[in-house]
């Protein structure tokens, strides 16, 4: 017997048909012996019909109600998704964030988990009910209804996971496991049986939109045991998320696979003075206004000065520009301010990358061969990222994906 | 500066303008100088909608898990108001019934109102928000979401205003105020400036829709000031609902109003044994699987037997029936146990009668010149309600209307 978290989001859950598939689902895995907890999102589209309505009422709503309003669209699937395995005989009862409850900070609309009261759940599943939990949503210390942001669900899963020390948390999804890149960019493109949490969080951060970054860090830091599957078709493994690299495989290949993501922007201070503190002073304001920043680069130029540039969502560059202009620019004397939108960060990911030299270099020439011009660069030990112009995006991934010979397994 | 308890009715808050229109008759209270508290329905046709898809899962949906889904209606309609009186520049937050917290018994889909803390509540009206509050909902001792059942949100209005202590309890709705009778029915039916209490328990316990029986009893039990408007209409004083019958006025009408309901339907179990304790067996069974009962009857037969008849709501006829036929026939000997639902109830209604006889003979003679059969009757000293067959009831209603002289101030 195991204990086993599953993770339907929005499109597996999007009507009653599809609500009654994943209680098929769940009934066969406790058919088999297995403690079950689901979590649920909202009917997919139903967060945006939500936030829509808000809208009508106002432009930019207040983030406290508009969680109290999001977060009923979970709360509707859990009643749906508890009465479909009743209607199977299962005992199953429902459980909003604040039930359970998953205490978070309070910034509403992106509130982080602090902690999770597993005891309730423990208790129900030991008597034999199968819980389902909303996810993306919980509660505050003041009682608050909060939600954790897009893609949050995937996180409630995993923290679930952590909290309950569940065997497996297994995300269910309309992709059938983690491709080395987008198939609907690299029709080649090959799903990976396995991959590793450090691969992963890069793939995720870097765009891959299988995950959510926030749940593969979650995953990793309390050693959940993550597997992506597609709740569209009965059979197959999907990937599994592992914490070790393969020792066994030496032939395991150097690259495990490409992301990329079209949805930041570029922000470029130019002719900061060189001075300690500088990107302090810099990304505080940003990083207060709540702005989440991704890549940074500092380049020394030769008069004394600096040019620095990071990267932002694109649907905050303009917050974040007119920030830095109002409250940055004239304090710490920089000449200019610019943004750009017209870009895209493109990674290749792999552990393999570590022991090899060469990576980067075959990268960059690759892309030179095409023409493309390299704007922005940042690497981990397993990653290489660039950032280029946005029109050339799918021709970066494609002759990338070739190059690295991904095709092949 | 008074503290004003405001409830609106789903049609009220039907939409994005209908609910700014609500903010802007709140924000003319702030104005004033009030303390305002706002508790909304879900946007008309919400609660179905909800009803329905739980129902596509399971014909006769768990009754938590139903509650869990339906409570977001007005989980919706607090965000936008609170957001809507905001966009006025008015401080506002919403409640849910977890967090007030409004706390009721665990009895699913109808719940009753245990406690309310009222304590946040005021320390944010004293701060200066308009608190708004989702009508409807509670939470049971174990944190289960419940909700109150149809109309409930009248209730939650009044209760609120019995905890806050408030000035007055104002349910706005789509008419402007309580009528002598439907004016539907009877185009002559006038607005009563005032009515008791007492009428008005008659009044909507017989039937009358403009407010549910339950907030009239709260509002009667706590001597919370009741006052029903239309929020369609920006002017009117609606109709006060008083505590006591107004002693200046001596040429008061003896009949305030004529109440009707076609909801019910009628059991009758005849052949009884007359023996001690035979009401309890019939009705024990029937209320231990929550079925309301209304009116009952029971006459003592030549044969050392009785009929027992009782009235309870339409849809739950066959459920009572078969409880019967299950469990009660048998260990009481009874003859036969039969249903109507063709029947309706029409009651005259008036503190005047107390002091008045004649009022029983001129409606019954009033209902015998029309070749109305009468089936039931049943008393009280402000009411005198019979059960018709269901074809005669707006023909019943006219004539009583006419009778007792209610077209004329």
């Amino acid at each position: 017997m195991a204990l086993i978290v599953q993770k339907y989001g929005g499109t597996s859950v999007a009507n009653p048909e599809r609500i009654r598939n994943v209680a098929r689902r769940v009934a066969r895995y406790k058919a088999l012996g297995h403690q079950v907890v689901v979590v649920v999102s909202a009917m997919s589209g139903e967060t945006n019909r939500l936030i829509s309505l808000a809208k009508e009422i106002m432009q930019d709503p207040d983030p406290r109600e508009l969680d109290v309003m999001v977060s009923t669209g979970e709360q509707v699937t859990i009643g749906m998704t508890a009465l479909a395995l009743m209607e199977l005989g299962i005992k199953a009862k429902s459980y909003t964030g604040t039930q359970v409850k998953i205490l978070t900070d309070d910034a509403f609309t992106k509130a982080r988990i602090l902690d999770i009261d597993e005891h309730n759940l423990k208790k129900d599943l030991d008597d034999g009910y199968v819980c389902v939990v909303a996810g993306f949503q919980g509660v505050d210390a003041n009682g608050n209804i909060t939600t954790l942001g897009r893609g949050g669900s995937d996180t409630t899963g995993v923290a679930l996971a952590a909290a309950l020390k569940a065997d497996e948390c297994q995300i269910y999804t309309d992709v059938d496991g983690v491709y080395t890149t987008d198939p609907r960019v690299v029709p080649e493109a090959r799903r990976l049986d396995k991959i590793t949490f450090e691969e992963m969080l890069e793939l995720a951060s870097q765009g891959s939109k299988v995950l959510q970054i926030r749940s593969v860090e979650f995953a990793g830091k309390y050693k959940v045991k993550l597997r992506v599957l597609s709740s569209f078709e009965e059979e197959g493994d999907g990937t599994l998320i592992t914490f070790e690299e393969n020792e066994e495989n030496m032939e395991e290949p150097i690259i495990s696979g490409i992301a990329f993501n079209r949805d930041e922007a570029k922000i470029t201070v130019t002719g900061v003075p060189d001075k300690p503190g500088i990107a302090y002073q810099i990304l505080g304001p940003v990083a207060d206004a709540n702005i989440d920043v991704d890549m940074i680069i500092q380049n020394v130029g030769a008069d004394g000065t600096t040019d620095f540039t990071f990267t932002v969502h694109k649907n905050e560059m303009n917050k974040a520009l007119s920030i830095l202009r109002d409250k940055v620019q004239g304090h710490i004397q920089a000449r200019e301010i610019s943004g750009d939108d017209k870009i895209a960060k493109v990674s290749v990911v792999g552990v393999g990358m570590r022991s090899h030299v060469g990576i980067a270099s075959q990268m960059f020439r690759t892309l030179a061969e095409e023409g493309i011009n390299i704007q922005m660069i940042s690497t981990s030990e397993i990653k290489i990222a660039v950032v280029i112009e946005e029109k050339y995006m799918e021709l970066a991934v494609r002759v990338l994906h070739k190059a690295f010979g991904l095709e092949n397994a």
